[in-house]
């Protein structure tokens, strides 16, 4: 060792905080499937199957979803304003799209698309922003009170940030949950306290169970500062009824806590029973305000129709905090100088989409309804397939874009998962991968098996609905073919 | 009060290190010229002049720097991959344009900008900018090296994150200083340890300086872990020589700190005697690698002649840390899931520019040195501007953006400043934005004033070289006519 390696850089030297926590994203079986896809892609013959079906990811537009034309179109004028002055650009652009990113560039600070914005995001856009939620919910919504960001996740993080004082700031989150949240608050110094998601209630939210771990929390010294839901939920896939919702905001406002809504899914709901309802709608339609309860509503531009992962666009619209609040969170966002303007244009785009009477509108339409029915019939067909495997049962999926079915492995798999010295569920999805070459995440990845939890011991996997029709019927036969054999290799024998 | 006010998210129930720190582009001047604005654009007649003249921030195509085309023209074509197989196309980009563009999109996962991409930045952009980083020093860099990110604060934000374990944690910062660093350290627990820059000489680094506060951090108890360098260097326009570079090298090396190199403005040096160095050819050409001495380099999209500030592109590039905490490194990037693609784009197309002989390479070299060349003209102009005004030394700009110079303000205006309670710089800001209607940063905001700096006592402004020729014009006479002003009421009488 030289001298200077005194101050070396390594896993022992960095924030142990970093080092305690998990995030499947950047998972085993992802690093699996790409160096498995490397290995075909050599040696075609050497497996079963050719290609992987990625089912892991919640990333629609790198699974064949297209992108939606006047959404790239204005961002494309918008990136080079010069061409709205050329009249041959007409040949290439739709006129609605022309005249929306005219209204965008000359509303911008120095009327191109280069310079920093305001840290909060252009004034004209969370203006879109705002009149979108206010269309959507019919109640206001003011644009001092929306952040643009570079996605829900940038949001999320700069909300821990601020909330965390230490240790004992505590957060009512979702198991199995979305693992940003344990990330986040494990990051930022904070404490998770989980509440489980009822499976047998179709993933439903049950207050006494949320009450349950709130008072836990409270006896052993935490301060419980918000609950998170995650609605229509990940990797769960419920839509939560209004009556369920409105449990959620009394609760939560008797109790002082702050909602942090993850409303990521709203345009991602496939069921004729079921509707998105912000919180705050709910909250307002029983006659809450401002004054009454706090509200965090997180929004971005990856999923829905639009899928535009890439783009990290998104906004959060903060209801109830206090102004000196606003002027703090603008100071730790100005750290970042502001949010990307590629994603803010595209955060105001979704909430302000084409209208009747607008030349693009039947194509958005057709566009957007061409999308939203293949995910509605890929997760009938999805859930139809997991629900006729032995010992398997899944829930409806009711929105989102994931399935999240519980397998009853045998005794003898999980024994072999000992053996092999990993958790049942990860034993379950390697052999799904290696054999079948289908890639999803392991349900242990989202925290469902704990010590904790009152669902310890069972054993589950999160499937995208995301990969092309054609490639969800391969898939189904592979996975056919697979669980068969699996269950053939393990079958109880008693 | 209603009951849930009890855990009410105000100020005062937030994360104190958030209140704790200042970040001076959110700060009062910046303010108080928008509501100076707002009130002309009301009441035309009010003053003196017409509209502000922002030399406050760096924010190029804000005050009127144009886009390069080429890179537009890319990014606008990445946006709406469908452009490439349209005939008429032709009539509107370049050919050398829509090469670039296909090559980037094909080397896309999904071909097409949409989806998330690897939170380490995509590898086939990743591998321009380690081409475009070796070319530029002459030594390799391997793209696994590179993190691209959203601009460099987020890289600084990141490393803070990575590398601050607690407060005993410190770096050593220049004084005066740019503020995220002050800000980002606070954020995350650590501490800062500023060392003075030599206004004497001309705002180059002495190294007994540096080792002298090493040295004092080390007695109270503190660990250094890094060093920070802006070079060119913010707020003072300093470009460091290759002797004083050496230097630092064989001083962090010894001392086993690392080089956290803020290299963001390597494109803007206006003088023939000195060039761009990174840290890294330097330490390279000692004949030093990554087991030696550990460097960070960070660069963005955002000055230069490129000023693509609110793309938000940039990399960093991270050599001598341990492969396992490259992959921490990637698990937190992972926590706000990808950097978006049009910034990471951008930063490709900055490090690998249009090459003789491509099609557009006249225009994209005309703009280019018509951008740079009206750069080192303002340079100039404002700094023999500025040393032509009583009491007003005004070192050398040699790089970056800013002028830094020193006002040495009489007794009566330092009193007359107590008297109102702010510092005497931003006293005399106050005034010129009043008055002059300029607006520039206060040298406070760079914590140059500070009871350990032997500094204490000098005051001032700092002012870019932003706004066109014919603004630069009007500030100066506006500037002159202030200051006399000023001066004449101010002015000592024994």
């Amino acid at each position: 060792m030289s001298y200077n390696k005194t101050a070396n850089i390594t896993a022992e030297t960095i924030n142990p905080r970093v080092k305690m926590f998990n995030y499947e994203p950047c998972g085993e079986i992802a690093r699996h499937a790409e160096r498995l896809q490397e290995e075909l892609n050599k040696n075609p013959g050497s497996r079963p199957f050719q290609e992987i079906i990625y089912c892991n990811l919640g990333n629609p537009q790198a699974l064949g979803q297209r992108p939606i034309t006047f959404f790239r179109e204005v961002l494309s004028l918008c990136d080079n304003p010069a061409l709205l002055h050329r009249d041959e650009a007409h040949l290439l652009f739709s006129q609605c799209a022309m005249k929306r990113a005219r209204k965008i560039i000359e509303a911008m600070p120095g009327r191109d698309s280069g310079p920093y914005t305001p840290s909060q995001g252009i004034k004209s856009l969370r203006e879109s922003v705002a009149d979108g939620i206010a269309g959507r919910d019919g109640y206001p919504s003011r644009p001092q009170d929306i952040f643009l960001t570079d996605g829900a996740s940038s949001a999320i993080n700069l909300t821990m940030q601020i909330l965390i004082r230490s240790e004992e700031d505590a957060f009512l989150c979702p198991l199995p949950e979305y693992p940003l949240y344990s990330g986040s608050i494990l990051l930022h110094g904070g404490t998770m306290v989980p509440y489980n998601l009822s499976e047998d209630g179709d993933w439903g939210l049950e207050i006494f169970e949320v009450k349950r771990c709130l008072e836990e929390a409270r006896i052993s010294g935490l301060t419980v500062r918000a609950m998170v839901v995650i609605n229509p939920g990940n990797p769960t896939g419920q839509v939560l009824s209004v009556t369920n919702q409105e449990e959620i905001v009394e609760f939560c406002r008797k109790e002082g806590l702050v909602i942090l809504a993850d409303e990521v899914y709203q345009d991602n709901v496939y069921v004729e029973d079921k509707k998105f309802n912000s919180f705050k709608k709910v909250a307002r339609s029983l006659g809450y305000n401002e004054d009454d309860i706090s509200i965090v509503s997180y929004h971005s531009v990856s999923m829905g129709y639009y899928g535009e992962c890439g783009r990290r666009g998104g906004y959060m619209e903060i209801c109830g905090f206090g102004e000196d609040v606003m002027g703090e969170i603008c100071k730790v966002a100005s750290l970042t100088l502001c949010p990307n303007i590629g994603g803010q244009i595209l955060t105001s785009l979704v909430m302000d989409t084409p209208k009747i009477g607008d030349d693009c509108f039947e194509k958005f339409l057709a566009e957007k309804e061409s999308i939203h029915s293949s995910l509605v019939k890929r997760a009938k067909t999805l859930e139809k397939a997991f629900s006729s495997l032995e010992g398997v049962t899944c829930n409806r999926i009711e929105g989102a874009i994931y399935l999240f079915p519980k397998i009853h492995l045998p005794a003898a798999a999980i024994k072999a998962a000992k053996t092999e010295g990993v958790s049942p569920d990860i034993f379950y999805a390697c052999r799904l991968l290696n054999d079948a070459g289908i890639a999803v995440v392991p349900g242990s990845g989202f925290h469902q098996v704990s010590g904790r939890n009152r669902a310890a011991g069972t054993y589950h996997i999160r499937c995208t609905i995301l990969p092309g029709e054609d490639k969800i019927k391969t898939m189904i036969s592979r996975l056919r073919a697979f669980h068969e054999s699996f269950m053939n290799e393990f079958r109880d024998r008693n």
